[in-house]
């Protein structure tokens, strides 16, 4: 059988162009079209000479393909979704226009109404280890945020257990990587080294995500998440540390510390990018795979679950979770060319 | 009038050195003698080409002078403070022997029974914001640890004020030089750059300070303290982000917000030290000089207090504020000696 | 008497705000007046929170102050001199446009006519240690480039002396401040961590300064330089090796090398800021302060010199020289104001 | 057939590490044992958590294997070879032990006569583009220093055409993971991190290797070679920066230049892993990958040569050369194994 023809929009971004590196290594597709209008007509081995073995070229417009990833920033991404549609085309959209079920929160948080409102139910959110059925089935899936993956998949088994009340605080610390390439001052070397800070107190762009999918993984207690981003002087990775009272199912104690551990290992048993560790991750230890580590533990003395979780954030935090995604659209192996080990030290 | 003669016990640490940058620069007080077992003999200078200006000798034992500051480990450091107040030298300790006032806690923490357990409630605990008073009348200062002295300070006015219930969460990153001058693997380069990772889930030993001086502002409602510390890739620094639940003093809107701006304000507004900011700090604002930045906000959809405080770690969080002390000790403008702006960027 | 009104021109560059910094902290001096086109009329304090208890507000032209340090792009800067050298106002311009004592050089590097090139004779090269005496008489001092401080500081005793042959190779390391505060992909924190590169191989425009100042220095013979500039993943600081081929003047024994040290340590003994050590630099340990520390030695093996050399590139390098020609410039102690000890670690 | 058995000795340093990582993904070849003492017994992932996948347990001695990659350190290393070779296992040591032709230099070098000289002359030298037939044939490769990999590289084409003068400068500037995983002050992270720093002036030990290789390859002029190595502030990476002055075979001039690059990409038109571009390379771009980009240039205002290389020092400088070589002396395609490209950013 032919393998499968893949396209990428606005590949000169790091999520596209992290697209670009693990695609050129698949074994089962071929990358056979890249889009971006800055650097279009350029090779885009010139523009990134880490992909120096590779011979495309940037195009103006997407060329003919079974399956399209779109790295395009949110409220642009929709434009360039909808047509490719139509046209049959599979797709992985990274940004956050489809995320949300409910168009509302879209237009709460973005300031628009959604365009294309209809297809908010019929997008599959692309959390491969909590939807895996439904993506294989889908023609669309909204690739979730960088924060919201680590979260979520923090979070779900205690939260699906029943394991904690409703309030959440998430306090997540990312790396630089995240704020995207286009430059500005918050991402400027001298300003971004030696430092580490708080931002969008007012509220993230991916908390309605965690919000929704945290609320649908146990309907009966809608959560109330309080989630503070950081920055911290790294190229990639997220820590993610997650707060939350325990409710009585489990005991405060050794015995329940276990229990927790038992529940988490027995809920991404099956996982091949899910890992529980019995002592806390290192952002480190995931950088350039496409693992998540997570740690769940007890503070014994106040009864609070702390759950800490790590990726990448331009792998299973988007690239990387966009072709597990493709994979499952294509019927193939979910782990196929995201077998890469992470690069320590 | 002379001047002061002041020592510095192990001066080869990083909060040592610290100590001898700015005695060095201290207007009011000459710096007399240092030691180090490692370094004896050694010229300061050539141990630390930065102090290259410096002419003393790492002596053996200390010299004869009116003030010691005292950077050893804990439990060492007691075997040095008591024959120095003995002697009716007045002293700074910044480990952590004498901060806690109950010696039952101590021994939980340090599984020893504390050497002198009458001197712990005498000494006074170092936090200059809190104890002024009583710093300037003592003999012996039990100099806070970092982590306490950025989340005290972050959670003082609405601990005081009866803003927060009892359940707070502290989740804290610390640059590496928080872990001190002694070399180990996680210190090592390649394992903390370009990582990001939780440590002591079990408990670290600055919680209990914590715990003791939050008590202290709020007698009638123990607080019980969830604290994660964090390390970052970064030299210096502390960025401490601090969650509660609001009690119904404030009202958990834009207005509410807004009185809680003015009681930090307000309970900071005679400080030298405490600047309580509009937007979230930044470490790098504070690398190099005596601050703490606060920033205190409220997330209008869960009620909840979320507080964020910054100190460089090495000043503020150790050597700055130990000077801070010394000068009220020693009848001095509190300030003098620490007035350095931030080296940004 | 009164204390001199200083104004710095375009503050909002990590030159003009390192310009602030130090002169918000000078005992002798007064900071009466920053412009800053693009932050006019924002309080200094609020787009540079570390420098928080600054009252001054960013003008949009320059009040009546004593003598100005303009800090503006190559090119810019001589149209703000211009006028300040008119109104009687004594000038340390911290670009490029006066160091160049050949105005058909100037024209080669920045491909235009020099708009005064009455003013290229009169104005003195501001390398405090070379030009003392003039920069003490003069209205206009050109304040070096940050590479051509750390490389002339490094070769000009062995150029002066006659020890070396004219071929000489300069390379040059240095932080990303080096580039300046305005945003760019190569200063972009995910390009710039972890990196190392090369650049300007085709010529920096600081080479024709050190080639004028090195042969101004060893009229006899004209140095031939390869110079290339890198940039390494750090904030503050470069680090300058410098090789060239000795003449017969030394031996390439030890002997030699202990002449060498000796001629050195004579050369720059009445020097404040220039330290020569008897072992390889650290760039760490100039950082924040006005020190330029030098090691000299020979590889014994080829008969070179090999001279290293390091400072903090925005103090000694920019902005700490600009003062220490100030206090010249006022008839004030050559080191009022920048006694502050390196920040070490 | 059956794969190959290979072993690693000491895999518990950065390059023994960084070895097990790219034979886990290896297709062709088996890891079946692995032996470090400090860890006997644990299991690999477990020291190792990237290396989450795999079931090994690190040994005290190593299993029976067909090929055995030995990553201790120098003199220790000839010590686990020699008995290896004596079983016939065919061994790629990754020290320094077999790599100087002359014993009386291994001795001026390392302080004792060598073990076991009669090898020297049998041992391949392992710079696969050098040496590959012989590689191919040997029983025993010594695989190249980091630096020296960089520099030969970066000087080969144009000492084996002649093009250059005996008197050659190399400027060498390594992340802190060259310095090993073995803890120790000067790879403390406060101390490494924003600094940079020149060090082993007396005499690097990857010396006698470079100026041996560069001999062979042009007998007639034995170069002088000034080589100075730097840490910079990352992990991974070498930038070398390569002075020499041009002989007559090619003019200084922009014709001149062009000639150099054809020479160039002439010289290493059939290499997978060397490749020569138009601009100046960054380490990032080889981050994680075999490859070494060079980029060869003339400072027309000079006549010098210079030509700077970067390499990922734990891969093409260590783990990726000796599995290039692994590969040619088990009749596999070079290239088996290390296509991974570069992780950037």
């Amino acid at each position: 059988m032919d393998k499968a023809r893949i396209g990428i929009i606005n590949v000169t971004g790091y999520a596209g162009v992290e697209l670009a590196r693990l695609l050129s290594q698949h074994p089962q597709v071929v990358l056979t079209s890249v889009t971006g209008r800055s650097a279009a007509s350029q090779r885009l081995a010139e523009v990134f000479p880490h992909l120096i073995g590779t011979d495309l070229v940037i195009e103006d417009k997407l060329g003919d393909v079974d399956l399209a990833l779109v790295a395009m920033p949110h409220k642009e991404s929709s434009r360039e979704v909808l047509p490719l549609l139509d046209r049959g085309i599979k797709v992985v959209d990274l940004s956050a226009d489809f995320r949300l079920k409910d168009d509302s929160e879209y237009t709460n948080w973005y300031g628009i109404a959604h365009p294309a409102p209809q297809l908010l139910q019929k997008a599959v959110y692309g959390l491969t280890e909590l939807y895996r059925a439904q993506i294989a089935q889908t023609q669309l899936v909204a690739n979730p945020g960088c924060y919201p993956t680590g979260a979520i998949l923090a979070l779900a088994p205690a939260v699906k257990r029943g394991l904690i009340k409703a309030d959440i605080v998430i306090d997540s610390k990312s790396g630089i990587s995240g704020a995207g390439r286009s430059i500005s001052l918050k991402g400027h070397y001298p300003e971004a080294n030696e430092d580490t800070t708080a931002y969008a107190l007012e509220g993230h762009r991916h908390l309605p995500e965690i919000v929704q999918e945290l609320g649908l993984l146990q309907p009966s207690q809608p959560p109330r998440i309080t989630f503070v981003p950081h920055l911290v002087p790294m190229t990639r990775g997220i820590l993610t540390t997650c707060y939350a009272p325990l409710t009585s199912k489990l005991t405060t104690d050794k015995k329940g510390k276990e229990e927790l551990k038992h529940i988490y290992r027995d809920f991404y048993k099956d996982e091949s990018f899910v890992k529980v560790l019995d002592s806390p991750p290192h952002t480190k230890h995931t950088s350039g795979s496409n693992l998540c580590l997570i740690h769940p533990t007890i503070d014994t003395r106040t009864g609070m679950l702390v759950v800490i979780s790590c990726i990448d954030n331009l792998i299973k935090g988007a690239a990387g979770q966009a072709v597990q995604n493709m994979n499952l659209m294509l019927g193939l192996p979910e782990t196929t060319g995201l077998e890469a080990i992470a690069v320590y030290p």
